[in-house]
């Protein structure tokens, strides 16, 4: 019997260089872990039946009514005129099983809309962690991970859950250029304290000024759900 | 007497971000460790007169004279109708001393053409790190470590050297978002062992394909020359 072939696993640091990857064939982790994709899990994990992210403010808005509410955040913060803002506690309210939830983000909802060329986009944050690792082990494409990062800008903590699924996935998937290297070399400096080393980030920094650290130690608690979120015809689903 | 004010240092792991960095108040520090700056470093330290950087391959080529060399590189390896290529080695001939060379690489020049705006453009490698550390710690403007990257995509060793910069200059200079955070922390990490941590490092793995081990240890020595190569009038010549 033939050893499986070992699959590709690349890490886009920034939507900035979206360009230059290959997505056609490719598994493609949509990662914005302050905090739409974290939001984005909590929310399918909690019941919510669809998300439909939209990377325009006002378009988002427009989409308002009686089955489809609206969660909208700007630079860290919930904008006026929206049902709901970027906190993962929002998510949880038994209120919105079932419903449907256009989500407008500063970098998270660009990312998706940028990554929509791709064989699959699926959602991840370390609250689903196990899941997609588990979802991308039994899948047959070759990977990558794209990080929203902070309006083109990397990212500390999207980098590190990137190198979480290349450390995962050693043995399953091999890291194809630099980029996965250096968010493994990051993830395992990291791994046993991510809050400690998360907090000089900027935008650690820029949530603390926001009084949120309540939402920070959640979005970074491991594994806490079984849900996978899947793209499927622009709009994010359980798989 | 006031505390001298902090200087601001940012990194900008790839030119395909440049246009999210303002560089006209900026020092700009052009990192292309393997192997174009190290070779720039190289030539100066070793009595070439100056170096023009050229993006173009015809361009750089229609340059030779009998006052000017030619220096062309693409995917690493040196090409035919120039005088020399791409290894620090061929930069340290005496026939060199006070010439000028045309030099035209796969990133490197990309990455300093692509920082013209900049307020001044410095050319940082191992070599000469500790020389440019001392001209960065005198200077008053804000820094941005510019990494040439391979092709777009980001690469370890110009990161970690924008990270060698993040560390020295600790306490005069600090850090502006989550790219020089992650510079430090691979820095951190790789520089007692430099070699060994790029050791599965995709550009290394390509030279060592082309047999040039030599050029990479050299490369990563510390401190070597005290020439810092500033651009000025899109010329590379001695600070």
């Amino acid at each position: 019997m033939a050893a499986p072939q070992l699959k590709r696993i690349d890490v886009c640091l920034s939507p900035e260089l979206i360009d230059l990857y290959p997505l056609n064939d490719r598994t493609v982790v949509v990662i914005d872990i302050l905090r739409a994709t974290s939001c984005m899990t909590t929310a399918l994990a909690n019941g919510v039946a669809e998300i439909v992210p939209v990377a325009d403010l006002d378009a988002c808005r427009a989409m308002r009514s009686d089955s489809c509410c609206t969660a909208g955040e700007r630079n860290g913060e919930k904008l006026d005129g929206f049902d709901l803002g970027n906190s993962p506690f929002e998510y949880m309210n038994p209120d919105l099983k079932g419903k449907r939830i256009a989500f407008t983000t500063t970098n998270g909802t660009l990312a998706i809309s940028k990554s929509l060329n791709a064989a699959e986009i699926i959602i991840g944050s370390f609250l689903n962690l196990d899941a997609v690792v588990r979802y991308l082990k039994a899948g047959t494409r070759d990977i990558i991970a794209v990080c929203a990062g902070w309006k083109g800008k990397v990212n500390l903590e999207d980098t590190l859950f990137a190198g979480a699924l290349v450390h995962e996935l050693a043995g399953i998937a091999e890291p194809e250029c630099d980029a996965p290297l250096m968010a493994l070399h990051l993830y395992r400096q990291a791994k046993d304290d991510l809050a400690g080393f998360l907090s000089n980030s900027s935008h650690v920094q820029r949530l603390k000024r926001l009084h949120i650290e309540k939402d920070i130690a959640f979005c970074l608690e491991r594994g806490k759900y079984e849900v996978v979120p899947v793209v499927r015809a622009g709009v994010i689903v359980r798989a």
